[in-house]
């Protein structure tokens, strides 16, 4: 059953996360960790004595027994990884995002497709059990026409040398965005602000237009007191609060939904909108970790020849709101079309 | 004592709380209220059996005796209203914003100085303990360099008739933004989405920039199934916490600021920032109705010719950021320079 | 309409209250007011000058046009007022606890028996929106059998003078279980404490038994830095989370009950409980001032010879058991049959 | 370094957690792993192969290499085992209760102190950084007279097989009062009741005397919708809130204590108590994990020959409080002297 070989390339702050997770799991034989940073390839020598430890990825590239790996470096590195892996025969895990242009991340959704090889993009969220009870809801119908996606994540976390805060946090939430509301985007606008020497924006606002009047909107902080990880999602007919915070409740979905009255006529002054006050109900959610369904989904897709629900596409999808982000940002807040 | 003679002119929405706090003043002779709705007056009337009610406000304004009028009409009417009772040689308090354009608004405020009248902006939440606590707090320095001022203000609530979300919810934070940090605006960005026939924006974000990475931003929302009001202020030494939902601990001080260390050099992936992790501190907050004190401050800038707080000054201040957000919505959210 | 002549004897911290809901009232025609305290019934003279203020409640027994007085003193005068109002042939609303001692209430309650008079004790949570709603939901079965009833009432609030925080308090919760669980209780155990020169308890524990394994509980107490007011139901189906404090979801209805499984028979050492974790639903709760519903509900009684729903029968209840806690209390906590 | 040699008995459900602190320390070697059920010795060995596993701990026992051991298994058989790993030489470490009766854990104290062994009763909450704060805040003086600590635990939880929910959660409890109050206890009442077929209580309340009018109440319940874990410490001068679930800010104290002020004589109904309102301050906590604060200390105790923070005598006094616990809900709730 472990027949899938697999290496990661990178075991940094996430791939740990990974290495345990392909070692738990009954498809992933886990046989190679790679990092430029010997400390850390012994760390995990210790706890994996029987995986193979190396600072040359090219090492995993050259196994011909190697049928996938992981890739969890820095964004800038990716292209150049993932390119070499797929050229290598490899199937694909990358982390978000999925690549640090347009460009890039085409090719490399071009590339798998032609290997026939599996591309799949680390949007973690998406296989979360509370992102996908979302779906599932609006899938049905029930929230009815959607008008607003509200993001915030915010906290007082680490901050990254090699890109800004939107190219660090946003793409979790671009990508449940993409995932739940599936349209297009149109257009982007993007501000921001940096306070800190190298020159990265460490706080930024990003809206992301529609066509219908449907508006997102993503607030992105490294330097927040308090931590909010949380999505509102306004529907003609229903509303959601997903609270990733929230032990007991990360999703409730309000029955609230907004039906105009006539104003009255003689009024000179203001008119209201009847507003149907409802219910609250939140679902019980299943406590899975997301990586672990995440990699038995990469694993179904190598066995069986599926598409990943988070391919190349969808990585590339929020690598365009990324891209569009940053030349409205440099531009002070210019919408920036897609 | 009671010889301050003062007029209503407007007895919707607010108009009863104007009422209410003017004739339990003890510096206010509570002499009209004016309402072109006679149902409002009527109900007044009950209640206030002392006071004369009318359908029109020039009544008010002919009354050599009066000596102050309150305007709490729609934001459209103020201009007309306030200039009328300015040149009718009346004091002034009107709800904000002030009025419609800058160019109103920089009239009036002329206008009120050429007559050595008080002009008063209701800018209801600088008189709340909360806020009068943030600013002593800042002013002495203790959050150090501000960096960010952030702003959430959504509900399931009125709507407007005809002013947009902006117009209607957030003067309320610029107003407390202008109040605590002091410092001159240099551009503008907004993006929003209207859902409703009217057109109007029930959903809406602004972006304002200054000098030197200060960065603040708005978000208002009329649809959201949950009430949020909550200031983020984020400093180079401290950081503060508004919550004005929480009936306990509205402010929390966070004693978390940052503090750069250097990036190890020979590490190609990332540096991190030392943070000072440290205590927080709620301090206690007296509960006072924020219009009982600005009626207070209203009489003492009267009696005593003193600068009212939020004076015209300030109503304008907030007028050019909310007119300059109009038009960077209109456009889909260009940047506008003020 | 307003034709139920009514007075107050009482215009301390609750008796305001009763004075603005019975003028308020379409029903009542608010007659007088009565206080030992002359400041208080000449603030009561500003805002109604229309009602006869005294320091004599004799006044208004005598007066034979009154139909109804609304009793609102320290407890301790209860049962001589209430008596001389239903003598003088007065239908009577009066403060919880009913009475200070089981004899008085049950002769209260003959005594209106006998003279065919309404006797209505405040038991204002009883009139809650989301109490009613309560019941409804145990009424309907929904909650299975009752196993559990835990109340939680403290603050850092008044010191009563004259009883303990469990004559304080406690009524408000008991006067909840008795409507909701329906049962008549077997014993009573209170433990509690005193920290202040007068002796009275400020912290108070009170455990209520009835047949059939159902176990009630009280936790009283004035002297609390937070203040929560919180009571869980646990039933075999489903259980429910009352708090009064929470402005959005007061009521939370949890689809967890318990299942029995089958230890594991080999098992040396512990088995599960097998728990169903189901769905919270929170259902809207409209808005409305419990003490209006109540004085309605007394007009609709006093013109229909209705029983009230809270009855002196449902005061007399709640007497017996803080008596018995009283009984419980002196003596170190025994278990005191009722 | 790793030179104390070690074994575990009993791998359920606590087991695990002290296998890994073990292995993680660098004071301990982790020698053995004893459980009764295969199942879980294999599942250790899979991730400790070099650990010796085994079903029968008399094979520990034998061992004269073996330091120390410790005991994770059900209650009942504490005393059996700790008194032959003392009898055979080993230091111990047990799980808390100490042992089922007070006789029983008095003999294992004596036993310790004749063969100079140290005996650690893991009440593992006295190790965290929250308690440890609260502790050196009191012993401080500034909360000034402690009046009450009353705390809570409950949640919808595992039910065990052979002990009650007092049993099973009031030790948590009963433990962090033991070391902040460090007093010593005067009486117990306890009441509580069962709701399945094995008769043991799942919900129950017990109050915990002391000289002084300080009194301590513990609700422990299995069967609760929403989990609890709340201490609240009145002081004459502040008030702490211990809320181990609150991620953010765990320990909260209030500035709030209490004054009493002359009652206005002629008043014949109430007096109040002057309270001062005042601030309320929450450390920042460093976030340990505290099993492994604990093993530390085991091995400083073994090499240092110390007396454990937790020692026999403190597992002795959280026994008694229990036994009579137990006595006074046999009997309905009868005050119990220790």
């Amino acid at each position: 059953m472990k027949d899938i070989k697999v290496g990661i390339i990178g075991c940094g702050y996430w791939g740990p996360n990974l290495i345990r997770n392909f070692n738990d799991s009954y498809h992933f034989d886990l046989e190679y960790a790679c990092d430029l940073n010997k400390d850390r390839t012994e760390r995990i020598k210790l706890c994996y004595p029987y995986v193979t430890v190396t600072t040359d990825y090219r090492e995993l590239l050259k196994d011909r027994e190697l049928n996938a790996v992981a890739v969890a470096t820095p964004v800038f590195t990716h292209y150049k990884l993932v390119r070499e892996a797929l050229e290598a025969g490899k199937h694909v895990l990358v982390e978000k995002p999925l690549a640090s242009t347009v460009r890039e991340a085409e090719n490399l959704v071009n590339l798998a497709l032609k290997k026939g090889l599996i591309l799949l993009v680390d949007h973690t969220f998406i296989y979360t059990s509370a992102v996908r009870r979302i779906k599932e809801f609006i899938s049905a119908g029930e929230l009815g026409e959607i008008y607003y996606f509200d993001s915030v994540r915010v906290n007082l976390g680490l901050f990254q040398h090699d890109v800004n805060v939107i190219w660090d946090l946003a793409p979790h939430d671009l990508s449940i965005m993409d995932f739940i509301v599936g349209e297009k985007p149109v257009s982007v606008v993007a501000t921001g602000a940096s306070h800190t020497p190298g020159g990265l924006e460490d706080v930024a606002y990003v809206t992301v237009k529609f066509k219908d009047n449907l508006i997102a909107h993503f607030h992105v902080n490294w330097m927040s007191p308090v931590k909010i990880r949380k999505v509102i999602i306004g529907g003609s007919k229903k509303m959601v609060v997903f609270d990733d915070l929230d032990p007991a409740d990360k999703i409730k979905i309000y029955d609230k939904g907004i039906m105009l009255s006539k104003a009255n006529e003689k009024s000179v002054y203001q008119s209201m909108v009847q507003y149907r006050i409802g219910d609250m109900y939140a679902p019980a959610i299943t406590n899975i970790e997301a990586l672990k369904v995440e990699i038995e989904h990469f694993a179904d897709c190598i066995r069986n020849k599926k598409k990943p629900i988070t391919d190349g596409e969808a990585g590339l999808r929020v690598v365009r709101i990324l891209e569009a982000a940053s030349k409205s940002l440099k531009k002070g807040g210019v919408k920036v079309n897609i």
